[in-house]
């Protein structure tokens, strides 16, 4: 591909190697990015190494960290009683952004998948049952996704704290709010009926 | 947004500027270069900036060039007595992809559009009349995209050029190959019945 000249391609081919951007997203991409102010540029560079080699895990709930421990974790006002466990840190982000939980997190970082060769091993599984030694958590909300994958890692970890006697629950499945029941399949419907509350 | 570590929102921030990635898509991304391997980031990181601090015109056609001449500019076997007008570098690509057009280019670098603010001296347009000034060149095939500000363009060289008594043809309208003609709009529909050549 010389129809551009060699940086550009080399940037095209760089770009295309980053998940759901294709040949032409890059291409589109790279001669924005000639044409962008050299700050600019330079700025894009910085973040992307910079994230890379500063990127750190909190030592207590395995997310993403600026320091030893994450914000949450070090944070006295959040409920410590209670722990969130989640597959990846956009999914605490997008638990966060909803403000209505108090409680901390866990991220796996992962979930169990025999097809994509990820046993419970390569997962932060160890480090949960660490936290769960002390009495101070009373329960441990499953959040992983409504997947096959995240179902199947629900069921293990559940295996897992029960005989602890630490209470296990997991999040809801239902309608999503502002969906269409028409356009929702059969699986969630029927779950939407099982777990029917009062009005 | 300090859901996730700093240096992975400044990541976040920097990319969700680029045209056609928002706020997910710089999230996803985000979260998968701080899991590259640091060579890959660093290799993207340095794509980035060399392809912005190296990017070179042609002095001949104006389009993306690794040195002075671009390898189509000076590659003899090329026939230079005809120039195809496009708008940007990537529809110079498109059609040296279809390996079917023998001449050379000239890039404008844009387009007419009084909406945008953009006229005919922001164009390369005074560098295509540079060109047609020795009698070498027989032909201007503008190839211009088929929209409103595509057409003012090609209407615009045309007055131009004409009077250089230098040819001046325009890429054929029509219906896309492998479409379906009931999806095709009426205006294309009714270009390729005027276009209609004998079978």
């Amino acid at each position: 591909m010389d129809e551009f000249s060699s940086p550009v391609s080399n940037l095209i081919g760089e770009l295309s190697r980053l998940p759901g951007i294709g040949r032409k997203s890059a291409q589109r991409l790279a001669l924005h990015i000639i044409r962008m102010p050299k700050e600019q540029t330079r700025a894009l560079a910085a973040a992307i190494t910079d994230a890379r080699e500063k990127v750190r895990y909190c030592s207590c709930c395995g997310g993403l960290s600026d320091g030893e421990l994450c914000g949450i974790c070090q944070d006295p006002a959040r409920d410590h009683s209670t722990i969130m466990v989640v597959e990846e840190d956009r999914d605490k982000a997008a638990y966060e952004r909803t403000r209505q939980f108090k409680g901390v997190y866990h991220i796996l970082q992962g979930v169990i998948s025999p097809l994509s060769g990820i046993s419970p091993d390569d997962l932060k599984i160890r480090e949960l049952m660490d936290r769960l030694k002390d009495d101070t958590v009373k329960e441990v909300i499953v959040a992983t996704n409504p997947t096959v994958e995240g179902e199947t890692t629900a069921m293990y970890l559940s295996r897992l704290i029960k005989p602890l006697g630490v209470k296990v629950t997991r999040i809801a499945n239902g309608v999503p709010v502002g969906g269409d029941l028409e356009y929702v399949d059969e699986v969630t419907l029927a779950r939407a009926l099982e777990g029917r509350t009062m009005l």
